[in-house]
């Protein structure tokens, strides 16, 4: 890995084109507006090494299962991301002269994301075998109008007299990298050409989901041909004229896109050459510019500001950035994939990652509704969810929810994992209070979180046995959060959050019952659910089985993990990280070293329930054994640390992944950013050092300061409320921006701020230093 | 699953044709000599279900892996059998009408492997559209010319009258079912055209084995006309005449076959020229003379009868049959697949089968040297096993040797299995053990013996980890016999073993020490090998530990085996067997219930090291928990049944391997006959019924006789004798039928048996009875 891009606090720049970070690049300079997404791919195509990406929200294909060894209860498809229509191409001719970067001679190279106005350009000058040209791209993915793309490319000639041509297409031909049959995934072409543009749309196999496409290309110079191009799977125009030295010629294309999540296929061609029309009106100046401000509205809300420490300020940046251009928050049918719209790794698009990392993101920036739509998409998943459970040998009602999802089915297949690593369940209850404790909306919790709460329920019934050995219950064969342990009995975290889910419903039920008694009974008649089994949960919440070191007075993370060797990982040596790159996965499995946090994470989610002491007893004892060979996990670590006064550690583990793409350290940028990681990032940064929580529908704050920073500020919203928190050696304060009142708990006072006011506390200095 | 063969004491008989059955008659009436074999395909075609199989020993591919998800420690390719040139083509025309029993009228089919003679025949009428043929087919692989394989057909017209062809060839066009990547595996086809027969040959992608086949055919009518036939991938005759009502013509092919195992590559197709002409002038019949002569000579050595019980006659004689056609014992790098020549799924040809259940039975049928053969093949792959060792990441010439292979190298992708399923590692000891106790040949252990176990006890001690817990040595993650329980800590039988390889190898050690003192001192030094490390050793040894239930006096299978729900097999419903279909993995893994003997493979292996009440304790616990699911699992509890007094279990057992592959018991024999399996019923009948044993270089015998049997005999050899044990419900006779003296202990009585002597004694009555 080397450091290759610029810091800056708003925008990420390239400085000169070196073909050996080509694939990073195309994942570094993705844009997107949670409906699209494109790579950094190069509007005139390249030669070299390149990983084409155009990915458009919830277009799927299930792509047949493929192992070395069938297990019972595999999924027989495996959801992929879809590579779809290339709508960036603009092939540039000057003269015969193709321009392709893997071959052209060019100079002055420079790419800029600029994150505050969500604009991607491009400048470089060509030397042609005749002259220079002068070549600049603008690229953007609306942020006010979903369905539209749009670049702009302004070509100057320096010294250059001869014909241009551009060639601007909707292409078709497209693969994934990631199929298991080296399968093209689209079919049924269509493509039309009207007066307004051309237009192309396919079908994807098996799902037959519809994309269509139209184009227009608006050229600044009138005296310039344009020619249209039809074949099977692409659309397109060639645009001749010249250019002479001083002159310039610019092309503005625009690209509507729809698909049939929104019309009804057959009719998404139609809706894209009426977009395109209209945009035609409108003009590109003006598509741009409520593109801008639609972002500077965003950052309004959202951003967070570390005063005299760039690459920081960088980092975190992108993080909120790419969470925002990937999910958007107005489509339950939607969710955060590990790639966004960055990469087609990982088929499907949601893991637990969205419940456990994700959501107080996307409440905290997007608000109370955009959270509600993430629970939404676990509520309309319940029925797959159940029959999933039924795959697996449960019965009456179970559910359990996939490891990996698109629409709900399972798309994951390695045993450990699918079948066992089964406290995701756990995660989506602890959504569901979540969204509780922010918003107090009981509703919401009654009408839709209770079916999901009912059916998590009882697979935790059903997956616990008791042990006559031990006179408890157990839950045996499970993979916890630290994937480098597989198939272990009583994982402390699994058995955690099952005695937690277990009283949550039950103190729902109740709650509904003495409330709404009516509504309770119809509910539970319609589930089938009876007073003896609700107390049944009750019961063996009481008596479920913890595993325990007396000796240590520490969480044992499984059965039998004091037979292992035990030693910090800061033992292994240099060269042999990462171990699951340098290891045999069974000497990992036997080792005592934890990808992520497992423990740890029971004590983050659940810290109510545990004494500082406590905290700090288990994080002294499984943080020095721990990898962090998950993105996930320095996250975690973080935020206990800051929480249990040890900001040293706290930031050490922010900086491990605030940069994490920026500075591609774990070698796989290429495939694309990691971005429910991002969320990790954000978390250990407004949870970590700031401190916040939501308790009982308040904001609670406990700022701390990394002592390389002397302030930062964020803005978060809550509520109907967007906050401004300011943090520096001294001083917090705390602004309510916006005109409804809000509660806030600042070092454990409470405070009612209403609008546009402002409180102050000096800073709290931590309790407990580090070492 | 329907019965459909005609029940005979020595011969297979399919009376009447029945497509449904096509596959699995395939794999029943394959033919093979050791060095190759051939599925039940019929010589003219077939164009319903069938799978084609002509197979070479010790040819392979090396298939690229396919798995899932990639771990650490895969090995990258997969050996495969190969389907190689299919030899036994002989296309038969009446006029323009082609013979095809897919298609074809034909009446009076009757198909018969006649195990006596090691010939198949197959004849029926085939009414063609002008008259009926009578046709007569028989074939062998030669057991006297492992080079050799032979088909005649006789053609008798009834009414018909008109032109007849023939098309015999050899058919290199061939595909393996199983491949990763649908690659064809062979390549550089050569052919070539004789005075006496024409020839083909080719090589295999990557690995470059060449396999030649030269064939002529014998035609009983002179006047019929023969024109070669010559392809890239196929060389051949048509041979063309007529028949008359009444008349008969006699084809006879030879087919001589060469491979590069045995003679250089390029040399091949000259070998199998050589072997063609002389056997020209041999003819057909002498040919088969010597091949049904040298059947009935081994059938001498190995025959088991059993009086008044056609079904179990037929099945034990069935299984002595094919495991004989599988291995010769003549090539030290060959073994025992477990398809042998009758299918060619799982890759690889060796598992640990071949150590744990075929050893004895090739030694007792083929003597010691073959035996020895067995050990060799393991000493040869010696520096692959510690290759193999090393890419998981042990040290100082550790050695695991790979759970599945064809060259030595792991061919195994499932890490619950490859990286721990480790016990096999002991089995390679315990064969080593058997091979001493059988012959006493101490030179073959010292020399070949001690470096294999000084690898092996390298790797345990590696392998083994100190419990600060448990104040003992344990070993974690892995995977026992019982492959219904992966990634488990403290397999019982794993530790057991483990235990009983580091003391085999000091005790062997140390007498080679006290024998040897020199040889001890270059032996030690080559390997590195310290007195400090041998100590070591031997206190690790001492102090392994294993988990034990105080309550019920049982060893357990492994830690936490008792927070499992505990309930017998015979409480899952019927229709849920077997769990292995019909329940998800994760299930299985949660449950009790025990795919093959586990514990109880090491009661069996050990048993001198227990008393018979332990094993009685142990049997009781377990049996009831066991599903037999792996075909390996009846026939130790048979051995053991019958060894505690539990007669009618024993032959319960018996009864469940006995007849696998003839009565598909496990839906599956279309894939290939269970080959080891075969060695596992073997064994059912001989150390268990017959209650034999090797001990200190003396057969033990102990029989017993199941109510439902009056008689039953069987030869089996011990060192350089034949002995025959003949049972009736009060006599036990044993007789030496070699020139050499040999020693039993009949009932605990040692016996010094001269050449032909007999001794006798009442039978004895089982101590403890069952129930």
């Amino acid at each position: 890995m080397k450091k290759y891009l610029v810091e800056d606090p708003w925008k990420i720049i390239e400085s000169g084109f070196d073909p050996t970070n080509s694939e990073v690049s195309e994942s570094i300079f993705s844009v997107g507006n949670g409906f699209m997404g494109v790579r950094g791919n190069f509007e005139e195509g390249y030669g070299g090494d390149t990983l084409p990406g155009s990915y458009f929200a919830g277009i799927y294909y299930p792509d047949k299962t493929r192992v070395g060894w069938w297990k019972n209860g595999y999924p027989e498809y495996f959801a992929k991301v879809l590579n779809g229509v290339h709508w960036i191409e603009c092939k540039i001719m000057a003269g015969a002269e193709a321009l392709d970067l893997s071959k052209s001679k060019i100079s002055d190279f420079e790419r800029t994301l600029n994150m505050q106005s969500g604009m991607l350009t491009r400048s470089f000058i060509w030397h042609t075998a005749t002259g220079d040209l002068h070549i600049q791209f603008e690229r953007f993915c609306s942020f006010s109008e979903k369905n539209l793309g749009a670049v702009q490319i302004k070509i100057s000639s320096q010294n250059y007299h001869g014909p241009v041509t551009l060639k601007s297409g909707l292409d078709y031909d497209v693969w994934n990298q990631d199929t298991n049959y080296d399968e093209q995934f689209w079919e049924d072409f269509a493509s039309l050409d009207s007066e307004h543009g051309v237009t192309i749309s396919a079908r994807t196999r098996k799902t037959g989901f519809e994309v269509a496409a139209s184009t227009a290309v608006l050229v600044s110079a009138s005296d310039w041909k344009t020619l249209t191009q039809q074949e099977e799977r692409y659309v397109g125009f060639e645009i001749n004229g010249s250019l002479s030295s001083g002159q310039e010629v610019v092309f503005q294309k625009l690209v509507a896109v729809e698909s049939s999540l929104y019309v009804d296929a057959g009719k998404c061609r139609t809706a894209t050459q009426h977009y395109i029309q209209e945009w035609i009106r409108d003009g590109y100046k003006v598509l741009r510019k409520k593109h801008v401000d639609k972002w500077a509205e965003k950052w309004q809300d959202v951003d967070i500001e570390i005063a005299g420490d760039i690459a920081a300020q960088q980092g975190i940046r992108f993080n909120i950035f790419h969470l925002l251009q990937t999910y958007r928050g107005d489509d339950p049918r939607l969710n955060i994939g590990p790639k966004g719209f960055t990469g087609e790794k990982y088929g499907g698009s949601t893991y637990w990652d969205t419940e456990a990392y994700c959501l107080p993101f996307y409440y905290h920036s997007c608000g109370p509704q955009v959270a509600q739509q993430l629970l939404m998409y676990r509520y309309r998943h319940l029925q797959k969810a159940i029959e999933n459970a039924e795959k697996l040998g449960f019965k009456k009602g179970a559910a359990l929810y996939p490891m990996v999802t698109m629409n709900g089915e399972e798309c994951h297949n390695e045993w450990e994992i699918t079948f066992e690593e089964i406290h995701r369940n756990g995660a989506m209850l602890q959504a569901i209070n979540f969204y509780l404790q922010a918003t107090g909306d009981y509703t919401y919790v009654q009408k839709n979180g209770l079916p999901v709460m009912i059916a998590v329920s009882r697979f935790w019934d059903q997956r616990m046995n008791y042990s006559e050995d031990k006179k408890q219950f157990v839950i045996l064969g499970v993979t916890g959060p630290n994937e480098y342990e597989n198939n272990v009995n009583n994982n402390w975290y699994t058995n955690f959050i099952c005695k937690w889910c277990l009283k949550f419903t039950t103190t729902q039920l109740e709650s509904f019952k003495s409330e709404h008694p009516q509504e309770y009974l119809d509910l539970i008649k319609s589930l089938q659910l009876t007073e003896k089994e609700i107390k049944n949960w009750n019961e063996k919440a009481e008596n479920i089985y913890f595993p325990y070191d007396e000796q240590r007075s520490v969480f044992l993370q499984q059965d039998g993990f004091l037979d292992k060797e035990l030693r910090p990982a800061s033992s292994i040596p240099k060269e042999e990280y990462p171990i699951h790159k340098n290891w045999s996965w069974d000497r990992i499995l036997r080792s005592c070293f934890i990808k992520q946090a497992d423990v740890l994470q029971g004590l983050y989610f659940f810290e109510d329930q545990f004494d500082k002491e406590t905290i700090t007893r288990n994080f002294e004892f499984y943080e020095p054994l721990t990898v962090h060979e998950s993105s996930l996990s320095p996250c975690v670590h973080g935020i206990l640390a800051a929480s249990i006064g040890k900001i040293e550690k706290s930031y050490e583990m922010y900086l491990r992944t605030a940069r994490l793409d920026l500075d591609n350290y774990n070698h796989d940028t290429e495939d694309g950013l990691h971005i429910t990681s991002m969320a990790g990032t954000w978390l250990s940064f407004v949870y970590g050092f700031a401190g916040v929580r939501i308790k009982d529908q308040i904001l609670v704050l406990n700022p701390v300061i990394p002592d390389q920073w002397n302030q930062y500020s964020f803005k978060i919203i809550h509520q109907k409320s967007v906050v401004t928190v300011e943090v520096n050696n001294e001083i917090v304060s705390v602004t309510n921006n916006s005109e409804h009142p809000v509660n806030i708990k600042l070092y454990n006072k409470a405070h009612k701020l209403g609008k546009e006011k402002r409180v102050e506390s000096a800073l709290n200095l931590p309790v407990t230093s580090d070492g």
